[in-house]
Formats: structure tokens, C-alpha cells, sequence
């Protein structure tokens, strides 16, 4: 198999959040171009959903699971991530990059709100035909709730450990976890709990930068670092020449 | 679990096979209605992807396998079937029905042309909650030859299978498997060899008529029995009151 890199674009990256799915096609453009620009690696994307389903999600809480009166608010909140999704897999065709969507809802199964089906196997085979697969945080049916919000940031640290990936990165709109206004170089479950961190700018329904670590203090757990940097240094960080963000990892020996 | 019933839209019923993605809009609204004057039953749609996918799939020899130059036709095909799933869930939804697209491409991997890996168990869960699932043939990654065709006929078959359906229809342009110009009533292993079917009308990428009755013989082997009709006659299939057309089952003791 391929060595895999993940990479995950924050919602608040490509869409602005003030709006509703107001998407930012020109920083997308540009993402687009530099993963053109480098080709080769076996790449998978996965973009949180930003002002495209967090709305939808939030009007009918359908992270806090099924009522009956809600049940609209799947198709709502997936046709809007949906939406985005193929805005991103469009930027990267139109700089000639293999894309395909694929949307979670179709495939995953979850119980109280984690994944516990999650097929990767076909994703992998993309993968190995130059295609570059493009996922995002959506709504997943739950055996014990009826709906649960998957994150952008589950579905990064549950494609690392199936693909086994070494490299997986975050870009985000600042450039690292920030604590007093500085980047954090390294965070790991050591000093974790001394850190001081607030939930990123806009609570959203995924939970924010603490939720986010949490995430990727799991994927550290099971041996793969990952990095949050800013979304110019994307090429820093598939070049491995220092992007200047944060790094999650085991601790320190 | 409620007693699921699978219904497939044959794809020459609602598109125009002559044209490029010649969907038959008038023809979903009149199914959609229909199936919204129902509502209750849990049921699980399927269509085929007629002139949305079939001429990509020819172009591209998507169902022949990846020789890496026609890898761009797995993303032409998926997008032209999934322009006429995005048609059927609008119908369904503008008519009332809590109607959600479900690609094949996200979540199924096949071996040989034959899916080895697909969940289902959020689709039951979708079903228990009202939902129902649209589900299409669909180009599939495939383990053996990196891609094939998926055809809604074998959808069919597996998620009779796996949701324990009792009724299976496929509502088709014709009154059901003709011989000579007749409706032939019955089908089982032991008269299908004496049968002179020949394929349907034009030829598909999905093998026509014989591929679909081998399909649905296996689900006989399974004790599912099945039915081809008239579109017309969707509601006496759903009503079990004599559609007129051929049922696909066991030998008869």
C-alpha cells in the first residue's frame, strides 16, 4: 500500500462563517492549484462543514439525535455539507486533480455518536488509481440515537488508523493551537491539561479546538502524530520543511 | 424490524434512452405521487441509471476494469447517475416523501463485478425512521479489476437479502418478461431454460433482461420471491392486488 497522507481543510477555511454556505471558491481555487502543483502521493481529503450544515445541524439539533420531528433535518444538513462537497471536489477537477466525493451519511454507522462502520477499503483503492477522495463531517445514522454529527476531525483520526497513514495534517484559519496568543509547538496528553485552550473563535456543533485534540490525542494513542497549521502552509507541511504549527504526539520518551 | 418492501425503478422507465440524461420528469412526479399517497410501509427505492451513466460507462469501459487512462470515467459515470438520483429524491420529496440519496460508489467495494462489502445497516436504520433511501446502479470499486459496474438489479438482490424483505418489485417499461409477445407468469430454475428472452429492447452495460431474471433467481434460491411489472401497476404490486406481470420464485413443489 501506498503511504497516505490525510489531510483535513477546516470548515472555516473554505467557507466563510458569517454566512450561510457562503463558500469561499477563490481560497479553494487556491488550495486546489498547490495540490495540482505537487501530484504524485496518495492524498485523501476531508473538509469540515463550516457554514454549510452547522446551521441546519443546530436548527434541528439533529446531533442530539432523532425526535420524528427533526427527521427533515438529515437531508437538510447533508444536502448542505453536500453542497460544499462538491464546491471542493469542482476546484480540484478544474486544476485536474482526480477528485471524488464521498459522502459519509452513505456509508457510516454509528453509535452514540462514533463511528462503528466505517468501509475504507474502497477509498484505499482510489487511491492506489491516483483518484483523491474528498469526505466531510455529516450527518450518520446512530443505532442508539438515531442521527449523531460525525466531524471532519472523526473522520480524519478514523481514515489514519485504517490507511495507516504517517502524515496528517489540519489547516485551519490560525496557524496552530494557540495559548495566550502563541503557538503551542507540540501538545501531548502530558501537557494537555496544563494548557489553556478555548474552544476555536465560534462554538460549533463539533466541539471545537478541544474537541479537536481530542480527536488527535486518540490518533497519537495509536502511534500517528498529526499537525494543525495554517492553511498557507500546506505545502510546508507535505514537504515536511516546518509549517510552524502545532504537532499532537505521543509523549515525549 | 418492519417489513421492508424493495422497489426498483427500471432505468428506461424514467429516462430516455435516446438522449444524453433525458430524465422523464413527468414520469418521477407521477410515481412520487403514487408512492406519497401510500406513505406508511418502510421501502427502499432503487433505480437504474438508463441514459444517465450508461453511455459514460460504454465510453469510458468503466465495468471492464481501470487500465489507468479511463480511471476520469469512474468520476463521469458516478456524476450522470447521480444527477438522475438527485431528480428521483426531489420528486419524492416535493411530493411529501422523506426521500434520501444513498450512492453506491461511497460504500460499496465489489470483487469481479460482485459486491463483497456493502452496509446496510444504516439503511434499515433510516427506514425505521421513515426515511426512504434511494439507492441507484453505480460504478463501484472493485478489488480485482479496480472498477465495475454495480447494477441496480444487483442492489436489489442484496438489500432483499439483507433487510429480510418480503416484497421485491422492479417496475419496468413492459407488462413483465415477455415471450412471443406474452407475459410470461412464472419464472424458476426449472422453466427458465426452456424461456426465449432475449435481452431488453437495447442492449445495457448491465446485461438486460437475462442478466436481470439470473439476478433475481438467486434471490429465489434465498426464498425472497420477486416481481416485474408495468410502472403503471405499482400500486397493485404494493397492494398484492395482481399486477399482470411475471413472478420470479422457487420451483414450485
Amino acid at each position: 500500500m501506498t503511504e497516505t497522507v490525510v489531510l483535513k481543510l477546516g470548515g472555516s477555511v473554505i467557507t466563510d462563517k458569517s454566512g450561510e454556505c457562503a463558500i469561499d471558491h477563490a481560497r479553494l481555487r487556491e488550495i486546489a492549484a498547490h495540490l495540482a502543483a505537487r501530484g504524485a502521493a496518495a492524498l485523501v481529503l476531508v473538509h469540515g462543514a463550516g457554514s454549510c450544515g452547522h446551521p441546519e445541524a443546530r436548527r434541528y439539533r439533529i446531533g442530539d439525535g432523532l425526535t420524528g420531528e427533526n427527521v427533515p433535518g438529515i437531508y437538510e444538513t447533508h444536502a448542505a455539507v453536500s453542497r460544499l462537497n462538491a464546491a471542493v471536489v469542482g476546484s480540484l477537477r478544474d486544476a485536474g486533480v482526480e477528485a471524488i466525493g464521498i459522502h459519509p451519511l452513505d456509508l457510516g454507522l454509528a453509535e452514540g455518536g462514533r463511528l462503528v462502520s466505517f468501509e475504507t477499503r474502497h477509498i484505499v483503492e482510489m487511491t492506489e488509481h491516483g483518484i483523491v477522495p474528498v469526505l466531510h463531517g455529516d450527518v450518520v445514522m446512530d443505532r442508539l440515537q438515531g442521527s449523531c454529527i460525525v466531524s471532519g476531525d472523526q473522520l480524519v483520526t478514523r481514515l489514519a488508523v485504517e490507511l495507516s497513514s504517517r502524515r496528517v495534517g489540519l489547516a485551519t484559519d490560525v496557524p496552530g493551537v494557540l495559548q495566550n496568543g502563541s503557538v503551542v509547538p507540540r501538545i501531548d496528553r502530558e501537557n494537555v491539561a496544563t494548557l489553556d485552550i478555548g474552544g476555536s473563535g465560534k462554538t460549533d456543533v463539533t466541539g471545537g479546538m478541544r474537541g479537536k485534540i481530542m480527536e488527535l490525542l486518540e490518533l497519537a494513542d495509536a502511534g500517528i502524530e498529526s499537525h494543525i497549521f495554517h492553511v498557507s502552509k500546506i505545502d510546508r507541511f507535505l514537504d515536511d520543511t516546518g509549517h510552524g504549527g502545532t504537532t499532537i504526539g505521543r509523549d515525549a520518551p
